[in-house]
């Protein structure tokens, strides 16, 4: 099965954040707004700018990346759990 | 009959979800915001962008699609009930 | 008398749904925002684009359309009651 | 005395709307967003577009309008009361 | 001592409206929004519009104003009270 | 130390209103938005416009100008406390 | 580990302001909101203008700046937080 986001909304599959010692990101518990990582699965149909041209992605299938942990649509394909939320809201790569 | 969505907006038709064991989407009951499946029965009569020409639909009759169940207005046609809602609203094409 | 709805407004008049068999649109009581049937009457002076050009309609007079119920305001003229509502917020023709 | 409304707006003078059998408009009580008509007795000095041309007007002066009751700001001149408001807020010209 | 108002911003001195039989303002106490009568002491640096050129004013030092009473910013110069607000506030030009 | 304000922020100090009693600005306690007097310390890195180009500041290092008490945020050099704000909230320059 | 922040967002470190008697920023306590004082860790992949080109920031990589304390969103990598928040919330640059 296969899930096309639409317009500039992109696929990610979170990820657990593992608590480690070094090189690890962990996500603070007392933050206002806490992000969660995960990899995207799939970009959207692309957003249309002005002059009618497709907007590209500056995330790519395979990314890892930072995400608010409330901000997009939680959907379920075979047993898994995603997200669906706008590039926009997307915060930063991880590499 | 006949149901003709007017500018950007598209008319769907909800599909129950079936729990299956593989495959299936499944909507988790606790999501904050429960996206429903459905089908795309027809499209609008087109947005027109600042040069005056129309935007294309992203989506197709007969496209399956996530979007979000309670976003659109709910009609009755022949004992069947659709959903009208704006396109940039639908999360998803399901493939 | 004759009303001309001002910008891209349009004046229509609003057609009681017949709980029909088969083939008519009821609307349903549950749903959160009730749709009307309405006749369109006249449409308005016309939206201006920023060019300057008149945006055309994609309504015409005598279109069936479905609308929000409680979106527009109510006039009465010769004893008719009828709604003068911008076109962007009719959701569909019906044909 | 003379008064100038400023850009896009309009000095329109109230019309109590006669309770007349056949032809008339009767603005019903129960409206939620009750309309009132009026006479256009000046427009303003003109809404200046992004390419720095001034708008027409869609009314002008004489046009009896349809305007919503409480939407513009009152002011009393040489003992008549009128209502300045942006020509966008008039709902239709009666003709 | 000089004020120069900032961007679309005007200068005003607030004039009492005296209450004449004929031919004067007088701002009703029941309206909901109360228009005041003022003389445009200054206007602004002016606003750019998006091609960079400068807008010009609808209004000129000395013109006489209606305004609304609480839109804009009160102070003291020399012993006597002005209004600086946006030209877009003032509702006409007295003349 | 050297701070440059970001966009179109402006660094103001600033300037305790003396009471004078001829020529001075008064700021009167009973105003709902009391303006307060500051000096222009620096102005920001400048903001751009939609075709790409800076646009210019209206008020220089060295304007006296009044501008809201409570709009910026307030920072603290070398035991001086100062004020940064966009350009935009100062209401006018006194010359 | 890297962390590239997304479109016109950018990565700080922030800086506990230390309390010196000349030359260095105080946070007053009372102010109502607060700046902090951050080092630039990275700038994000550039906000795209309505012409298609990147907006260059004014931040680099090494930049001391003044940021809203509350305004971005937290992160943890190895065991040191940063701030992941858009250039346009930064208040200015220290140099």
């Amino acid at each position: 099965m296969n899930i096309k986001p639409l317009g500039d909304r992109v696929l990610v599959e979170p990820v657990q954040a593992k608590e480690e010692k070094k090189g690890g990101i962990i996500i603070p518990d007392t933050a206002k707004e806490k992000p969660q990582e995960g990899k995207v699965i799939a970009v959207g149909t692309g957003k249309i700018d002005d002059e009618g041209k497709k907007v590209p992605f500056n995330v790519k299938k395979g990314d890892k990346v930072l995400m608010p942990k409330y901000g997009g649509t939680e959907v379920k394909v075979e047993d898994k759990t995603y997200q669906i939320l706008r590039e926009d809201d997307i915060l930063a790569i991880i590499g």
